[in-house]
Protein backbone atom coordinates (compact mmCIF):
# COMPACT_ATOMS: atom_id res chain seq x y z
CA UNK A 1 0.00 0.00 0.00
CA UNK A 2 1.51 3.50 -0.76
CA UNK A 3 0.70 6.38 1.60
CA UNK A 4 1.66 10.38 1.07
CA UNK A 5 2.21 12.52 4.19
CA UNK A 6 1.89 16.14 4.00
CA UNK A 7 4.82 17.22 6.91
CA UNK A 8 6.02 20.00 8.56
CA UNK A 9 9.71 20.98 9.23
CA UNK A 10 11.61 23.64 10.74
CA UNK A 11 15.16 22.77 9.05
CA UNK A 12 17.11 24.73 11.65
CA UNK A 13 17.38 21.66 13.49
CA UNK A 14 18.60 19.45 10.29
CA UNK A 15 21.48 18.89 7.48
CA UNK A 16 18.74 19.02 5.25
CA UNK A 17 15.86 16.60 3.91
CA UNK A 18 18.10 13.88 2.50
CA UNK A 19 19.37 10.95 4.68
CA UNK A 20 22.74 11.32 4.23
CA UNK A 21 23.83 7.67 5.24
CA UNK A 22 22.37 4.22 5.39
CA UNK A 23 19.62 3.90 7.39
CA UNK A 24 20.86 2.55 11.19
CA UNK A 25 24.00 4.26 10.89
CA UNK A 26 25.52 7.21 12.38
CA UNK A 27 25.11 10.56 10.10
CA UNK A 28 24.25 14.07 10.42
CA UNK A 29 20.43 14.92 11.55
CA UNK A 30 18.08 14.67 8.30
CA UNK A 31 14.92 15.40 8.02
CA UNK A 32 14.70 11.93 5.71
CA UNK A 33 16.62 10.26 8.64
CA UNK A 34 14.16 11.68 11.33
CA UNK A 35 11.14 10.49 9.38
CA UNK A 36 11.87 6.97 8.17
CA UNK A 37 13.01 6.30 11.79
CA UNK A 38 9.41 6.83 12.83
CA UNK A 39 8.14 5.39 9.93
CA UNK A 40 9.58 2.24 10.52
CA UNK A 41 8.60 1.83 14.09
CA UNK A 42 4.84 2.59 13.56
CA UNK A 43 5.54 -0.43 10.41
CA UNK A 44 7.57 -2.28 12.70
CA UNK A 45 9.37 -2.89 9.29
CA UNK A 46 11.66 -0.24 7.34
CA UNK A 47 10.35 1.90 5.64
CA UNK A 48 11.64 4.08 2.70
CA UNK A 49 10.74 7.82 1.53
CA UNK A 50 10.24 9.45 -1.46
CA UNK A 51 9.65 13.45 -1.14
CA UNK A 52 8.72 16.15 -3.22
CA UNK A 53 11.37 18.45 -3.13
CA UNK A 54 14.36 18.30 -1.49
CA UNK A 55 15.03 20.71 0.69
CA UNK A 56 18.98 22.17 1.85
CA UNK A 57 20.25 22.70 5.76
CA UNK A 58 18.27 24.97 6.99
CA UNK A 59 15.58 25.69 4.94
CA UNK A 60 12.06 24.97 6.23
CA UNK A 61 8.92 23.19 4.74
CA UNK A 62 5.00 24.13 5.32
CA UNK A 63 4.43 21.27 3.84
CA UNK A 64 6.90 18.71 2.41
CA UNK A 65 4.80 15.82 0.34
CA UNK A 66 6.02 12.33 0.79
CA UNK A 67 5.38 9.16 -0.25
CA UNK A 68 6.29 5.34 0.77
CA UNK A 69 5.45 2.17 0.59
CA UNK A 70 4.12 -0.23 3.55
CA UNK A 71 2.85 -3.77 4.12
CA UNK A 72 1.88 -2.83 7.77
CA UNK A 73 -1.91 -1.84 7.70
CA UNK A 74 -2.67 1.18 9.95
CA UNK A 75 -5.22 3.79 9.39
CA UNK A 76 -4.05 6.80 7.97
CA UNK A 77 -4.72 8.29 11.03
CA UNK A 78 -2.56 6.11 12.87
CA UNK A 79 0.46 6.87 10.72
CA UNK A 80 -0.21 10.32 11.65
CA UNK A 81 -0.20 10.53 15.06
CA UNK A 82 1.97 7.80 15.26
CA UNK A 83 4.81 9.44 13.30
CA UNK A 84 4.40 12.46 15.13
CA UNK A 85 4.37 10.42 18.63
CA UNK A 86 8.16 9.47 17.52
CA UNK A 87 9.38 12.63 15.88
CA UNK A 88 11.35 15.57 17.12
CA UNK A 89 9.51 18.37 17.84
CA UNK A 90 10.83 20.18 15.07
CA UNK A 91 8.62 17.70 12.70
CA UNK A 92 5.19 16.96 12.30
CA UNK A 93 3.19 14.89 9.96
CA UNK A 94 0.36 17.02 9.31
CA UNK A 95 -2.13 14.07 7.41
CA UNK A 96 -1.77 11.11 5.86
CA UNK A 97 -3.55 9.67 2.55
CA UNK A 98 -3.61 6.10 1.08
CA UNK A 99 -2.72 6.88 -2.47
CA UNK A 100 -2.40 4.97 -5.84
CA UNK A 101 0.78 2.73 -6.89
CA UNK A 102 1.31 5.48 -9.55
CA UNK A 103 1.24 8.25 -7.37
CA UNK A 104 4.91 9.60 -7.05
CA UNK A 105 5.78 12.54 -4.29
CA UNK A 106 8.30 13.93 -7.08
CA UNK A 107 7.10 13.26 -10.32
CA UNK A 108 3.60 13.41 -10.04
CA UNK A 109 3.38 17.20 -8.40
CA UNK A 110 2.73 19.86 -11.28
CA UNK A 111 4.38 22.82 -9.32
CA UNK A 112 6.08 23.91 -6.21
CA UNK A 113 5.55 27.06 -4.21
CA UNK A 114 8.12 28.74 -1.83
CA UNK A 115 8.16 31.78 0.83
CA UNK A 116 11.65 33.89 1.26
CA UNK A 117 10.97 36.01 4.49
CA UNK A 118 12.86 39.13 4.77
CA UNK A 119 13.02 41.65 8.75
CA UNK A 120 14.33 44.85 6.81
CA UNK A 121 15.65 47.05 9.58
CA UNK A 122 18.38 48.86 11.30
CA UNK A 123 18.73 45.57 13.74
CA UNK A 124 18.38 42.18 13.88
CA UNK A 125 15.06 39.89 14.28
CA UNK A 126 14.49 38.56 18.04
CA UNK A 127 11.11 36.72 17.38
CA UNK A 128 10.82 34.59 14.76
CA UNK A 129 14.50 34.69 14.09
CA UNK A 130 14.43 31.24 12.94
CA UNK A 131 11.93 32.00 9.93
CA UNK A 132 13.80 35.11 8.55
CA UNK A 133 16.66 36.49 6.91
CA UNK A 134 18.14 40.03 8.09
CA UNK A 135 18.15 42.90 5.93
CA UNK A 136 19.86 46.20 7.11
CA UNK A 137 19.61 49.01 3.94
CA UNK A 138 15.94 49.80 3.41
CA UNK A 139 14.21 48.02 0.54
CA UNK A 140 12.31 48.74 -2.22
CA UNK A 141 9.80 46.22 -2.43
CA UNK A 142 7.98 47.67 -5.14
CA UNK A 143 11.19 47.77 -7.34
CA UNK A 144 11.60 44.35 -6.36
CA UNK A 145 8.35 42.88 -7.20
CA UNK A 146 8.49 45.13 -11.09
CA UNK A 147 11.80 43.76 -11.52
CA UNK A 148 11.11 40.02 -10.66
CA UNK A 149 8.41 39.96 -13.39
CA UNK A 150 11.08 39.37 -15.67
CA UNK A 151 11.64 35.66 -14.64
CA UNK A 152 7.72 34.95 -15.09
CA UNK A 153 7.85 32.36 -17.92
CA UNK A 154 9.63 29.33 -19.12
CA UNK A 155 13.12 30.35 -19.38
CA UNK A 156 17.00 28.63 -18.34
CA UNK A 157 17.68 29.55 -15.60
CA UNK A 158 21.58 29.37 -15.50
CA UNK A 159 22.14 32.00 -13.87
CA UNK A 160 20.69 31.44 -10.75
CA UNK A 161 21.51 27.68 -10.47
CA UNK A 162 24.26 26.75 -8.03
CA UNK A 163 27.09 25.07 -9.85
CA UNK A 164 26.32 22.03 -7.55
CA UNK A 165 22.84 21.25 -9.51
CA UNK A 166 22.61 18.02 -10.81
CA UNK A 167 19.78 18.86 -12.55
CA UNK A 168 20.49 18.14 -16.56
CA UNK A 169 19.03 21.12 -18.06
CA UNK A 170 17.78 24.49 -16.66
CA UNK A 171 14.53 25.29 -18.33
CA UNK A 172 12.05 26.05 -15.80
CA UNK A 173 9.01 27.86 -15.55
CA UNK A 174 8.02 30.34 -13.02
CA UNK A 175 4.48 31.15 -13.10
CA UNK A 176 4.18 33.67 -10.31
CA UNK A 177 6.91 35.91 -8.48
CA UNK A 178 5.46 38.32 -5.87
CA UNK A 179 7.53 40.13 -3.50
CA UNK A 180 5.58 42.06 -0.69
CA UNK A 181 6.03 44.17 2.21
CA UNK A 182 4.11 44.12 5.87
CA UNK A 183 5.43 46.48 8.21
CA UNK A 184 9.35 45.69 8.71
CA UNK A 185 9.07 42.38 6.94
CA UNK A 186 9.01 41.54 2.86
CA UNK A 187 7.90 38.58 1.55
CA UNK A 188 8.99 36.40 -1.17
CA UNK A 189 6.49 34.29 -3.05
CA UNK A 190 7.39 32.10 -5.99
CA UNK A 191 5.65 29.20 -7.88
CA UNK A 192 7.34 27.30 -10.60
CA UNK A 193 7.02 24.02 -12.35
CA UNK A 194 10.26 23.15 -10.80
CA UNK A 195 12.84 24.86 -9.00
CA UNK A 196 16.85 24.30 -9.81
CA UNK A 197 19.37 23.82 -6.72
CA UNK A 198 19.57 27.10 -4.92
CA UNK A 199 17.31 29.09 -7.55
CA UNK A 200 14.69 30.77 -4.84
CA UNK A 201 17.59 31.94 -2.52
CA UNK A 202 20.04 33.56 -5.86
CA UNK A 203 16.69 34.99 -7.35
CA UNK A 204 16.14 36.25 -3.84
CA UNK A 205 19.51 37.34 -3.67
CA UNK A 206 20.04 39.48 -6.59
CA UNK A 207 16.67 41.01 -6.13
CA UNK A 208 18.00 42.45 -2.91
CA UNK A 209 20.27 44.18 -4.74
CA UNK A 210 17.69 45.82 -6.39
CA UNK A 211 15.43 46.42 -3.50
CA UNK A 212 19.32 48.13 -2.15
CA UNK A 213 19.08 50.32 -5.14
CA UNK A 214 22.61 49.14 -5.94
CA UNK A 215 21.20 47.84 -9.30
CA UNK A 216 18.41 48.91 -11.67
CA UNK A 217 15.72 46.98 -12.21
CA UNK A 218 16.71 45.84 -15.61
CA UNK A 219 19.49 43.93 -14.19
CA UNK A 220 17.45 40.97 -13.28
CA UNK A 221 16.29 40.74 -17.05
CA UNK A 222 20.14 40.90 -17.86
CA UNK A 223 20.90 38.40 -15.76
CA UNK A 224 18.54 36.27 -16.51
CA UNK A 225 19.64 36.26 -20.86
CA UNK A 226 23.10 36.17 -19.86
CA UNK A 227 22.63 32.67 -18.39
CA UNK A 228 25.90 32.91 -16.32
CA UNK A 229 25.88 32.00 -12.45
CA UNK A 230 28.83 34.17 -11.55
CA UNK A 231 27.18 37.56 -12.39
CA UNK A 232 23.86 37.02 -10.14
CA UNK A 233 23.95 38.22 -6.50
CA UNK A 234 25.09 36.56 -3.51
CA UNK A 235 22.83 32.93 -2.48
CA UNK A 236 20.48 34.61 0.71
CA UNK A 237 20.66 32.86 3.64
CA UNK A 238 18.75 29.06 4.42
CA UNK A 239 16.89 30.65 7.81
CA UNK A 240 14.27 32.73 5.42
CA UNK A 241 13.35 30.09 3.12
CA UNK A 242 10.21 27.80 3.41
CA UNK A 243 9.08 25.07 1.06
CA UNK A 244 5.40 26.08 0.88
CA UNK A 245 4.30 22.95 -0.81
CA UNK A 246 4.11 20.66 -3.90
CA UNK A 247 0.71 21.16 -5.83
CA UNK A 248 -0.99 18.06 -7.71
CA UNK A 249 -3.44 17.17 -10.15
CA UNK A 250 -7.24 16.48 -8.54
CA UNK A 251 -7.16 12.87 -9.59
CA UNK A 252 -4.30 12.61 -7.31
CA UNK A 253 -6.79 12.58 -3.75
CA UNK A 254 -4.70 14.59 -2.16
CA UNK A 255 -6.14 17.53 0.34
CA UNK A 256 -7.22 20.91 -1.36
CA UNK A 257 -4.12 22.91 -0.28
CA UNK A 258 -1.66 20.66 -1.99
CA UNK A 259 -4.00 20.52 -5.04
CA UNK A 260 -4.18 22.18 -7.89
CA UNK B 1 18.79 62.38 30.08
CA UNK B 2 15.95 59.54 30.16
CA UNK B 3 15.61 57.35 27.06
CA UNK B 4 12.63 54.84 26.10
CA UNK B 5 13.07 51.84 23.80
CA UNK B 6 11.22 49.58 22.07
CA UNK B 7 11.99 46.21 22.91
CA UNK B 8 11.47 42.74 21.07
CA UNK B 9 11.85 39.31 22.64
CA UNK B 10 11.80 35.45 22.37
CA UNK B 11 10.18 34.75 26.27
CA UNK B 12 10.94 30.78 25.35
CA UNK B 13 14.88 31.58 26.75
CA UNK B 14 13.96 33.81 29.57
CA UNK B 15 12.23 33.14 33.32
CA UNK B 16 10.43 36.38 32.12
CA UNK B 17 11.14 39.96 32.14
CA UNK B 18 12.03 40.80 35.98
CA UNK B 19 15.65 40.58 36.96
CA UNK B 20 14.84 38.34 40.02
CA UNK B 21 18.66 39.15 41.72
CA UNK B 22 21.04 41.87 42.24
CA UNK B 23 22.84 43.37 39.31
CA UNK B 24 26.19 41.60 38.49
CA UNK B 25 24.54 38.65 40.88
CA UNK B 26 24.16 35.14 39.19
CA UNK B 27 20.78 34.38 38.97
CA UNK B 28 18.73 33.14 36.18
CA UNK B 29 17.96 34.57 32.70
CA UNK B 30 15.54 37.56 32.47
CA UNK B 31 15.33 40.11 29.65
CA UNK B 32 15.59 42.86 32.16
CA UNK B 33 18.60 41.35 33.57
CA UNK B 34 19.98 40.82 30.05
CA UNK B 35 18.90 44.80 28.57
CA UNK B 36 20.44 46.05 31.54
CA UNK B 37 23.62 44.36 31.32
CA UNK B 38 24.11 45.26 27.64
CA UNK B 39 22.88 48.99 28.65
CA UNK B 40 25.51 49.68 31.64
CA UNK B 41 28.13 48.49 28.82
CA UNK B 42 27.02 50.68 26.33
CA UNK B 43 26.90 53.67 28.86
CA UNK B 44 30.17 52.66 31.09
CA UNK B 45 27.72 53.35 33.82
CA UNK B 46 25.08 51.22 35.49
CA UNK B 47 21.54 51.25 33.83
CA UNK B 48 17.79 50.50 35.59
CA UNK B 49 15.24 49.86 33.18
CA UNK B 50 11.07 50.06 33.85
CA UNK B 51 9.14 48.20 31.65
CA UNK B 52 5.42 49.07 30.42
CA UNK B 53 4.34 45.25 31.57
CA UNK B 54 5.96 42.76 32.92
CA UNK B 55 5.92 39.34 31.16
CA UNK B 56 6.04 35.65 32.65
CA UNK B 57 8.31 33.53 31.84
CA UNK B 58 7.84 32.00 28.26
CA UNK B 59 6.03 35.40 27.54
CA UNK B 60 7.12 36.74 24.23
CA UNK B 61 7.15 40.47 23.35
CA UNK B 62 6.88 42.52 20.16
CA UNK B 63 7.51 45.73 21.28
CA UNK B 64 7.61 45.75 24.76
CA UNK B 65 8.58 49.84 25.67
CA UNK B 66 11.31 50.56 28.29
CA UNK B 67 12.33 53.59 30.06
CA UNK B 68 15.91 54.32 31.78
CA UNK B 69 17.78 57.51 32.63
CA UNK B 70 21.33 57.74 31.90
CA UNK B 71 24.05 60.69 32.33
CA UNK B 72 26.29 59.18 28.97
CA UNK B 73 25.75 61.08 26.41
CA UNK B 74 24.94 58.42 23.32
CA UNK B 75 23.03 58.99 20.18
CA UNK B 76 19.51 56.89 19.92
CA UNK B 77 20.95 54.60 17.35
CA UNK B 78 24.13 54.28 19.24
CA UNK B 79 21.90 52.59 22.08
CA UNK B 80 19.70 50.92 19.71
CA UNK B 81 22.66 49.08 17.56
CA UNK B 82 25.04 48.98 20.31
CA UNK B 83 22.34 47.65 23.09
CA UNK B 84 21.51 44.86 20.63
CA UNK B 85 25.00 43.66 19.80
CA UNK B 86 25.57 42.89 22.89
CA UNK B 87 22.17 41.41 23.60
CA UNK B 88 21.38 37.50 23.24
CA UNK B 89 19.99 36.37 20.09
CA UNK B 90 16.41 36.12 21.69
CA UNK B 91 16.48 40.12 22.16
CA UNK B 92 16.68 43.20 20.06
CA UNK B 93 15.83 46.99 20.85
CA UNK B 94 14.07 47.73 17.95
CA UNK B 95 14.15 51.77 18.42
CA UNK B 96 15.34 54.33 21.13
CA UNK B 97 14.09 58.29 21.58
CA UNK B 98 14.65 60.27 24.08
CA UNK B 99 11.67 61.29 26.10
CA UNK B 100 11.12 64.01 28.89
CA UNK B 101 11.45 63.55 32.72
CA UNK B 102 8.12 62.64 33.24
CA UNK B 103 7.74 60.06 30.78
CA UNK B 104 7.60 56.70 32.59
CA UNK B 105 6.69 52.81 30.53
CA UNK B 106 4.67 51.82 32.57
CA UNK B 107 2.75 54.81 34.19
CA UNK B 108 2.33 56.79 31.21
CA UNK B 109 1.01 54.09 29.31
CA UNK B 110 -2.72 54.30 28.27
CA UNK B 111 -3.47 50.60 26.73
CA UNK B 112 -1.83 47.53 26.20
CA UNK B 113 -1.97 45.14 23.24
CA UNK B 114 -1.38 41.17 23.47
CA UNK B 115 -1.74 38.68 21.24
CA UNK B 116 -2.41 34.29 21.95
CA UNK B 117 -1.77 32.45 18.82
CA UNK B 118 -3.40 28.39 18.66
CA UNK B 119 -2.59 25.68 16.35
CA UNK B 120 -5.87 23.82 16.43
CA UNK B 121 -4.97 20.68 14.46
CA UNK B 122 -4.36 17.03 15.59
CA UNK B 123 -0.83 17.15 15.14
CA UNK B 124 1.53 19.61 17.24
CA UNK B 125 3.18 22.45 15.43
CA UNK B 126 7.08 21.97 14.41
CA UNK B 127 7.18 25.50 12.32
CA UNK B 128 6.95 28.27 14.46
CA UNK B 129 6.45 26.05 17.48
CA UNK B 130 7.98 28.15 19.93
CA UNK B 131 5.25 30.77 19.54
CA UNK B 132 2.41 28.44 19.38
CA UNK B 133 -0.18 26.77 21.51
CA UNK B 134 -1.59 23.52 20.73
CA UNK B 135 -5.29 22.43 21.14
CA UNK B 136 -5.86 19.43 19.67
CA UNK B 137 -9.99 19.17 19.71
CA UNK B 138 -11.34 20.79 16.47
CA UNK B 139 -12.14 24.45 18.11
CA UNK B 140 -15.39 26.85 16.70
CA UNK B 141 -13.73 30.39 16.69
CA UNK B 142 -17.16 32.10 16.22
CA UNK B 143 -18.49 30.82 18.96
CA UNK B 144 -15.42 31.93 20.90
CA UNK B 145 -15.50 35.34 19.20
CA UNK B 146 -19.17 36.01 20.42
CA UNK B 147 -18.53 34.84 24.00
CA UNK B 148 -15.76 37.04 24.32
CA UNK B 149 -17.71 40.05 23.69
CA UNK B 150 -19.22 39.58 27.71
CA UNK B 151 -15.70 40.91 28.68
CA UNK B 152 -15.62 43.83 26.99
CA UNK B 153 -16.00 47.09 29.15
CA UNK B 154 -14.52 48.25 33.06
CA UNK B 155 -15.18 44.81 34.98
CA UNK B 156 -14.43 43.29 37.69
CA UNK B 157 -11.82 40.91 36.40
CA UNK B 158 -11.26 38.62 39.25
CA UNK B 159 -12.14 35.48 37.94
CA UNK B 160 -9.07 35.69 35.86
CA UNK B 161 -6.57 36.61 37.85
CA UNK B 162 -3.81 34.06 39.36
CA UNK B 163 -4.11 34.07 42.90
CA UNK B 164 -0.47 35.87 42.91
CA UNK B 165 -1.67 38.62 41.67
CA UNK B 166 -0.32 41.27 43.50
CA UNK B 167 -2.42 44.22 42.23
CA UNK B 168 -4.34 46.54 44.69
CA UNK B 169 -8.01 45.86 42.83
CA UNK B 170 -9.19 44.09 39.97
CA UNK B 171 -10.50 46.47 37.69
CA UNK B 172 -9.59 46.40 34.50
CA UNK B 173 -11.23 48.25 31.35
CA UNK B 174 -11.21 45.34 28.43
CA UNK B 175 -11.66 47.54 25.52
CA UNK B 176 -11.33 44.93 22.91
CA UNK B 177 -11.05 41.32 22.50
CA UNK B 178 -11.32 39.25 19.15
CA UNK B 179 -10.82 35.58 18.16
CA UNK B 180 -10.06 35.03 14.43
CA UNK B 181 -9.52 31.90 12.70
CA UNK B 182 -6.72 31.88 9.58
CA UNK B 183 -6.60 27.77 8.58
CA UNK B 184 -5.37 25.81 11.07
CA UNK B 185 -4.12 29.06 13.20
CA UNK B 186 -6.63 30.93 15.82
CA UNK B 187 -5.60 34.36 17.12
CA UNK B 188 -7.34 35.99 20.43
CA UNK B 189 -6.02 39.52 20.19
CA UNK B 190 -6.76 41.83 23.21
CA UNK B 191 -6.78 45.74 24.42
CA UNK B 192 -7.42 46.89 27.79
CA UNK B 193 -5.79 49.65 29.79
CA UNK B 194 -4.05 47.27 31.86
CA UNK B 195 -4.16 43.60 32.41
CA UNK B 196 -4.06 41.29 36.11
CA UNK B 197 -1.62 38.91 36.35
CA UNK B 198 -2.55 35.81 34.14
CA UNK B 199 -5.60 37.96 32.77
CA UNK B 200 -4.86 37.13 29.36
CA UNK B 201 -4.07 33.12 29.82
CA UNK B 202 -6.82 32.78 31.78
CA UNK B 203 -9.47 34.42 29.51
CA UNK B 204 -7.78 32.27 26.66
CA UNK B 205 -7.95 28.76 28.89
CA UNK B 206 -12.24 29.66 29.46
CA UNK B 207 -12.85 30.95 25.78
CA UNK B 208 -11.05 27.66 24.38
CA UNK B 209 -13.27 25.30 26.63
CA UNK B 210 -16.51 27.26 24.87
CA UNK B 211 -14.40 26.70 21.62
CA UNK B 212 -14.55 22.78 21.85
CA UNK B 213 -18.28 23.27 23.04
CA UNK B 214 -17.60 21.70 26.29
CA UNK B 215 -19.31 25.24 27.97
CA UNK B 216 -21.95 27.63 26.41
CA UNK B 217 -20.68 30.97 25.60
CA UNK B 218 -23.14 32.62 27.96
CA UNK B 219 -20.32 30.88 30.32
CA UNK B 220 -18.31 33.50 30.04
CA UNK B 221 -20.64 35.83 31.17
CA UNK B 222 -21.24 34.27 34.22
CA UNK B 223 -17.57 33.61 35.22
CA UNK B 224 -16.87 37.45 34.77
CA UNK B 225 -20.18 38.05 37.07
CA UNK B 226 -18.76 35.33 39.84
CA UNK B 227 -15.85 37.19 39.86
CA UNK B 228 -14.11 33.79 41.85
CA UNK B 229 -10.83 32.38 40.12
CA UNK B 230 -11.73 28.17 41.21
CA UNK B 231 -14.27 28.41 38.05
CA UNK B 232 -12.55 29.40 35.10
CA UNK B 233 -10.42 27.93 32.51
CA UNK B 234 -7.09 26.12 33.38
CA UNK B 235 -4.60 28.79 32.49
CA UNK B 236 -3.61 28.59 28.84
CA UNK B 237 0.20 27.98 28.32
CA UNK B 238 3.04 30.63 27.87
CA UNK B 239 4.34 30.08 24.74
CA UNK B 240 1.24 31.11 22.87
CA UNK B 241 1.07 34.91 24.71
CA UNK B 242 2.94 37.95 22.84
CA UNK B 243 2.78 41.30 24.74
CA UNK B 244 2.25 43.54 21.09
CA UNK B 245 3.14 46.78 22.56
CA UNK B 246 2.12 49.70 25.38
CA UNK B 247 0.05 52.73 23.94
CA UNK B 248 0.87 55.94 25.05
CA UNK B 249 -0.64 59.40 24.32
CA UNK B 250 1.01 61.63 21.16
CA UNK B 251 2.57 64.35 23.50
CA UNK B 252 4.74 61.20 24.54
CA UNK B 253 6.38 61.74 21.22
CA UNK B 254 6.82 57.88 20.82
CA UNK B 255 6.81 56.12 17.83
CA UNK B 256 3.30 55.58 15.61
CA UNK B 257 3.06 51.79 16.54
CA UNK B 258 3.18 52.58 20.42
CA UNK B 259 0.97 56.07 20.13
CA UNK B 260 -2.49 55.80 20.62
Amino acid sequence: MRYALGVEYDGGDFSGWQRLSQPGTAGPPTVQAALERALSEVADAPVATVCAGRTDAGVHARCQVVHFDSQARREPRGWMLGATSRLPPAVAVRWCVPVGDDFHARFSARARRYRYRIVNRPVRAALERQYLAWYRQPLDAQAMHRAAQALVGEHDFSSFRTVRCQAPHARRELQRIAVERVGEELAVELQANAFLHHMVRNIVGSLLEVGAGERSGAWIAELLAARDRTLAGATAPAAGLSFLCPLYLPECGLPEEVTL
